[in-house]
C-alpha cells in the first residue's frame, strides 16, 4: 500500500498484500497471523520480546511499548493496527493512532485496563455485573467488605490475568493480609455471584457496526486459568440471545472494531438477572480457540477481516467442539496428543520455549459431528 | 535443535521448536508453513525468488537451486528438508541429503520430473497407465503415433505443468508442427483414455511406513489448469479401495515419506482396467486444499507430520466440500467473494502481487454438512 497518510489508509477495505501491524507478539498474535496469510495479507509484529508471532510474521519489530517513537515509526510502515493483548499502553495505542487506523482503539484499551472502569462502563449501559466496590486502603476493605459480605474477591484494578493479583477473602474481620497479598496495589473488591456455569460471547463487529456471533463456548477453570471450551453450550435459546444483546452493546458503547470476548455467569431461569458480565477481553480470546477448526470462518480471521475493513465471514461451527488448554507440563504430553484420536483431533502448538508452570503453552480441539 | 549429525537428525520424532526446510516458496510452501506453525514446528524457506511462503517463515534464503554450496548450508541449519514443487533439481536434493534428511527423498523427483520415467516406473509395478512411447524425432513421433493412433497428446517429457508443453495431435500424418510447437524437446505420446472423470487420490505415507487416504475428489479442469475439486466424488466403493490400493503401491516403490497425489482416470466398471494413473506429484497438491476446511488435519499438516517423523493425524473429512480455484483475473473478483456466502465459504488468497493469466492466486473451499 503506497498510501501513507492516515485517512486514506481508512477509507477502503484493505487490499490483498497490505500489512496488518499487531501489537504483542504472543501465541494471539501467532494465530491472527496465520488467519491474515490465509486473506492474502501480510503482518508486521511489534513486540518487546521474540514471542510465538515471530515465526510467522513477513515484518517483526523488537522494541518497547513505551518507546513511542518507535511505536510511530512501526504504525507508519503498516496499514492498519491492531493489539493482541489488552496490556497495551493507552498511550502506544495513541501514538500509532497519529500515523494508522487503530482497531479496536484506545477506549477499549482503557475500559479493560482497569476492572473498576470496566465494571463501570458496563453498569452504566444497564447491564448487570458482579457487585464490587473499589478499594484503596483497609478503610476502603472494610467498608466495601461490609457492603458486600463475604465471600468476596480482591483483585489488583490493574494487569491481573488467569487467576495472579487476586485473593479470596473469607472472613471480613482482619482482612488486610489480602490487601498485602495483592501487594497494596489499587483494587477492586467484588462480590461473589451465586452462578451455575460461566460463557463467552465472542462477537466480532464490522467496520460498517454489523455484529456477528459464534456459539457461546461453555467455559470451565483449573486453578483459575481456562481449562475447557466447549460448543454447544447449556445455556437456554433465550438467554443466548440475551447474551449477545449484552455484547453486541457493549461492542457498541465502545465504537469497537473486531473481535471483542465478554465473559458472562449464568445465574439460571429464576434469578433476576440470569446473566452478569465478569469481563471482557478487547480481542481474540482463549475461549475463541475452537473456532479455527469448527467454524469455515475463525475468530483470528473475522478479527483480520474487521480490522481491514472487509466484510465479516461466517461464524457458524459446523462441528461440536471441545477445546483443552495445555498448561506448564501438559505440553509434555504432546507426543501421546499427537498419536491420540478418539474423535478428529486438532493439536495446536505455540512454539514456545520452555514449558514454565501456569504458562499457556497450547491447546487440543476434539470435534464432533454437529448434533442440534 | 543442536545436533548436525545426520544420523542423529533422523533418529527420533522432532521436537517442537524444530525446523522444517522447505525448497521452494510458493503457496504450498506458504500453506505448509503454516501447518507447520500449528504444531509449533518453524520453518526456513529457500527459494530462488521472493515467493508467498517467505511473509509466513521464522527464516528465508533466496538463493539458486543450483548452488549447491548454499544448499548445503540450508540443510546444515534445518533439522528435515522436504519440497514443495517437483522441479526441484534432483542435484539439490542430494546435496541437502548429505547434511539432512530429505523427504520425500530424491527418487522420488527423478521419478516425477520426467514423463518417461514416471510411466515406466508404474507400469513396471503392474498398474495401468495411459499408452505411451518416447518420442525424440519425427521418426520416433511417426511410429508412435501408428501404435498408438489418433487423437494422442504429445507432452514435453520433463517441466511441463497446467497444460503447458503439450500439444493435441488429431491427424497422424504430417505431425511434426507438434513437435516444433513443444520446442523439439524429448517428449512423450501419450494415447487417449476413454475416461469419465478425473480423480486423485492423496495418501500420506509415514516414516513407518503406515499410510493414510483422505477421501478421493473429483477434479474438473478449465484450460487444462485444475478448476474444481470436490468431495464426495461419484467414484464407487470399490474403486475408491482399489484407486488407494494403487496409490499406496506407488508411495511404497518409492520409499516415500510425505503427501504424495496420485491423479487417476476413471474409465468405468465395464471397462477392463476402471483406473488408469495420469500422473504423480510428489508433493502436497491442488486437489487437496479442501482438507485445509474439511477435515480436523490437512493434507499440509500430514506432510509436515510424516517429515517430522510424527505419527500421522486423522484424515477423515467432516464436511463435504467444493474447492475452486481462482487464476488470473478471478483474483480481482476477492471482495464478492469475502462478502459472498451462499455456504459456508473458505477464502484463501496467496498473497501474490500480480494476477498474471494462468496463474494460481487463491482458492475458495464451500463446506456442506456431510451427507455420506
Amino acid at each position: 500500500m503506497p498510501t501513507t497518510s492516515k485517512a486514506a489508509k481508512g477509507a477502503a477495505p484493505l487490499v490483498p498484500g497490505s500489512t496488518i501491524g499487531i501489537l504483542g507478539g504472543g501465541q494471539l498474535g501467532r494465530m491472527l497471523a496465520t488467519a491474515a496469510a490465509r486473506l492474502g495479507l501480510k503482518c508486521h509484529i511489534y513486540s518487546d520480546h521474540r514471542g510465538p508471532a515471530f515465526d510467522v510474521a513477513a515484518t517483526t519489530t523488537l522494541g518497547q511499548f513505551d518507546d513511542l517513537p518507535a511505536i510511530r515509526a512501526f504504525a507508519r510502515s503498516v496499514d492498519v493496527v491492531t493489539y493482541e493483548f489488552e496490556n497495551v499502553p493507552v498511550a502506544a495505542a495513541a501514538a500509532a493512532a497519529e500515523h494508522a487506523p487503530v482497531r479496536p482503539g484506545a477506549k477499549a484499551l482503557e475500559v479493560a485496563q482497569d476492572r473498576v472502569v470496566e465494571k463501570s462502563f458496563i453498569s452504566a449501559l444497564g447491564i448487570p455485573v458482579a457487585p464490587f466496590a473499589a478499594v484503596d486502603d483497609d478503610a476502603d476493605l472494610a467498608a466495601a467488605l461490609a457492603t458486600l459480605g463475604t465471600p468476596a474477591i480482591l483483585k489488583t484494578r490493574r494487569l491481573g490475568y488467569d487467576g495472579k493479583g487476586q485473593a479470596r477473602i473469607a472472613d471480613a474481620g482482619n482482612a488486610s493480609w489480602a490487601l498485602d497479598a495483592i501487594g497494596r496495589a489499587p483494587a477492586i473488591l467484588e462480590g461473589l455471584v451465586p452462578f451455575q456455569y460461566e460463557v463467552s460471547v465472542l462477537v466480532v463487529r464490522g467496520i460498517d457496526g454489523q455484529c456477528a456471533f459464534y456459539d457461546v463456548p461453555l467455559n470451565r477453570h483449573k486453578a483459575g486459568i481456562l481449562d475447557t471450551s466447549s460448543v454447544p453450550s447449556p445455556l437456554p435459546r433465550e438467554h443466548v440471545a440475551a447474551a449477545e444483546a449484552i455484547a453486541a452493546r457493549i461492542a457498541e458503547a465502545l465504537g469497537y472494531v473486531g473481535l471483542l470476548a465478554v465473559e458472562m455467569f449464568y445465574l439460571g431461569r429464576d434469578a433476576g438477572n440470569p446473566l452478569a458480565v465478569n469481563e471482557i477481553a478487547p480481542r481474540v480470546h482463549n475461549s475463541g480457540h475452537w473456532t479455527i477448526d469448527a467454524c469455515a470462518v475463525s475468530q483470528f480471521e473475522n478479527h483480520i477481516r474487521a480490522v481491514a475493513g472487509w466484510p465479516l465471514g461466517q461464524t457458524e461451527r459446523h462441528s461440536d467442539a471441545v477445546m483443552t488448554n495445555l498448561i506448564g507440563d501438559d505440553y509434555h504430553r504432546w507426543p501421546q496428543l499427537a498419536a491420540s484420536r478418539p474423535s478428529a483431533c486438532c493439536l495446536h502448538l505455540y512454539g514456545k520455549n520452555e514449558a514454565r508452570a501456569g504458562r499457556k503453552m497450547g491447546h487440543i480441539t476434539t470435534l464432533a459431528p454437529r448434533k442440534t
